[in-house]
């Protein structure tokens, strides 16, 4: 749960403009410390804060010799930034150990609002290539425009079939098996999610028309592209026909949506279209004998995405800390759009899961300036309390 | 007219199975020198050996104490490989010393057959970039899949519109004012193109359908994409929703076709499709206020393309000159597709022009492996001093 980019960088005061700015430790020698500062530093919320407030709410319980009314097992992961390589087999090792109850998980980000935030699933993902090909070499686009075939206008024709201009994705089945009864529909609708201030820090006209709201379009997969690239743009670029295109895709899943069904769909709707697709860099009698052909790889099952019922013994015992401890209702996340790796422990233990996350949505993480709000730091210290002093 | 990236690597035999191989030296001294052979070294083709051939013939001719028939000028451009930033104003300069009655330039490869070629005319060009737009910055793919627009899907859309899938553009007037008669029909159709070769050469199974034959599809403009991307593929990439998508676009002119002109075809092709067109990037209130919107750079008059009438003085000089001496039609290129930088001459100077060129199709200019075939070392000394001794 560590970033790549930002080192420590001290800590800053959030202006009325966005903009964060030193903190002159003289002028404030009087001041209480203020919710709105910030720690910069690298993994400060991604993911050292978390661990930080649960050390620091034990350490308060045991300051009052008080203990939890149950066992805690503790488990963290290092190595969850390059893909958890360690933890499917270590689970499965130690399973007798590590069985539970429950499961709380401390990861990712809380609601925007910073109100106590309880989140019930996240989507997985899967990801493929798609390589369209023109001539095998490059061409000289004086010599054979106009003759050979130009891989980007293939690849963007493909794409282009993909999507309608809304971002709904137009591939059959896609959606299939999606639905929200009443009590979904209350709880994504209840989120106070502030759609023209997410546009406005976008700088969007106007988001995608997935869901009728930013929490229901995350209930549904999503179909991405990560990167394209066909030759050189720019410095470096030539007057030429390049020799392929390509684009990565990623697919964020939901439970409904298993990662290998889905990359099949895509695959029948490029066929579909007259391709044949390879699962190998065609040869060049697959290319002499096919005008139209694309290489697809990866796919397959890819990370899956879970959901507990909010309604369930864990959903209710964690409403009931926050809301006791908070006197305030907690804001439920049916699922959240983004992976936490949490699907191995729920696969291997079958211990039901929930995500409490603790650090504030803007912190940057994996980006320059991954910072933690002082007020999350604080009140991720009191959520660890509530939690930890909550009879099951 | 000096290549990049090969160096001088010696004199290789092309083998049947089309490599090239060391000549064996001490096995063929008493071989005679072959056709085949090829002088690998950069610039061999482009465009050292042109000069070396006229060098040549003119050291023939003198050695014969012999003069042309004629007065001869030479220009030798030394920068024409980063756009002859100093060609116009020298001609304007010197127009006087330099005015002529015939332009030959010897530029550019033969026809693939090696049959002594004469081209009458070169495609021109132009270019320009197309950015769409996502969010301000990257998103979170699991966060804002479903919800932030993705730029690659609205670039791809735009691209997919503009070309049918045998490569035709689809754009209002692209091709407009483009007609040929029976000559230019027949002068096209006597070209001997390969294509199944050519085809069998690029590895495609189908060539693209502008032109009824490859001569004929140099005589239309084309429109291609050299270079197109989108954040990062590969290593280095992300799960990321990219915050713009970039496509860099080359034009190939024709006469009939000028490049201001087709910028704003193209530009009225994307408004038509509701879009916002923008000349800079597009502030944040242009963003907000815009669904639909893309930053369109470059375009404009570019290089344009010449075309000297087959049968005018100069054209009827240099095919009877031919015939005579290598008893045999020239092959007569009406358009050739890539562009050769004479149009400066043809604007300043009002002379009429005809390509000469005397270099094999395979010389691999630009590229690695650059070479010179010596049967057209030895035709291309021979094609001067027909030249040269051929009365006006």
């Amino acid at each position: 749960m560590v970033s790549e980019r930002s080192v420590y960088d001290g800590i800053k005061e959030k202006g009325t403009d966005g903009t964060f700015k030193e903190i002159d430790w003289e002028l404030l020698k009087n001041e209480k410390i203020n919710d709105e500062w910030r720690i910069f530093a690298r993994s400060t919320s991604d993911d050292k804060g978390p661990i930080v407030m649960l050390l620091q709410a034990l350490d308060i319980l045991a300051g009052q010799i008080q203990q939890p009314p149950f066992n805690v097992k503790v488990v963290l992961d290092c190595e969850e930034e390059k893909g958890s390589p360690g933890l499917k087999a270590s689970l499965a090792q130690y399973k007798k150990e590590l069985m539970a109850d429950y499961l709380i998980v401390m990861d990712g980000p809380m609601h925007s609002s910073n109100i106590p935030t309880l989140t019930f699933g996240c989507r997985g993902g899967t990801g493929f290539g798609l390589t369209t090909y023109g001539a095998i070499t490059q061409q000289h686009s004086g010599h054979f425009g106009n003759y050979s075939p130009d891989p980007t206008f293939i690849l963007s024709k493909i794409i282009a079939t993909m999507k309608d201009d809304d971002g709904r994705v137009l591939i059959d089945g896609f959606y299939d098996g999606i639905k929200f009864d009443a009590e979904a529909e209350k709880i994504m609708a209840a989120v106070p999610d502030n759609m023209k201030e997410i546009n406005d820090r976008l700088q969007i006209a106007e988001e995608e028309k997935v869901g009728k709201n930013y929490q229901e379009s995350m209930q549904y997969p999503s179909l991405n592209i990560r990167g394209l690239k066909a030759a050189v743009v720019g410095k470096g670029g030539g007057s030429i026909i390049p020799e392929e295109a390509l684009a990565e895709f990623g697919i964020r899943l939901v439970p409904e949506t298993e990662g290998t069904r889905m990359t099949n769909l895509v695959k029948a709707h490029i066929e579909k279209q007259g391709y044949k697709v390879f699962d190998h860099v065609p040869t060049k009698a697959e290319r002499l004998a096919n005008k139209k052909l694309v290489f697809m790889n990866g796919g397959g099952p890819g990370s899956p995405a879970f959901r507990t019922e909010v309604n369930s013994p864990i959903g209710n015992w964690l409403r009931k800390s926050v809301t006791e401890n908070f006197k305030q209702d907690p804001i439920v996340i049916r699922i959240m759009g983004g992976s936490v790796p949490v699907v191995p422990f729920i696969q291997t233990l079958g211990v039901p899961a929930v995500i409490v996350p603790l650090v504030n949505m803007d912190n940057n993480q994996h980006s320059p300036n991954e910072n933690l709000r002082l007020g999350n730091l604080r009140m991720g210290i009191k959520t660890c309390l509530s939690i930890l002093t909550t009879p099951i």
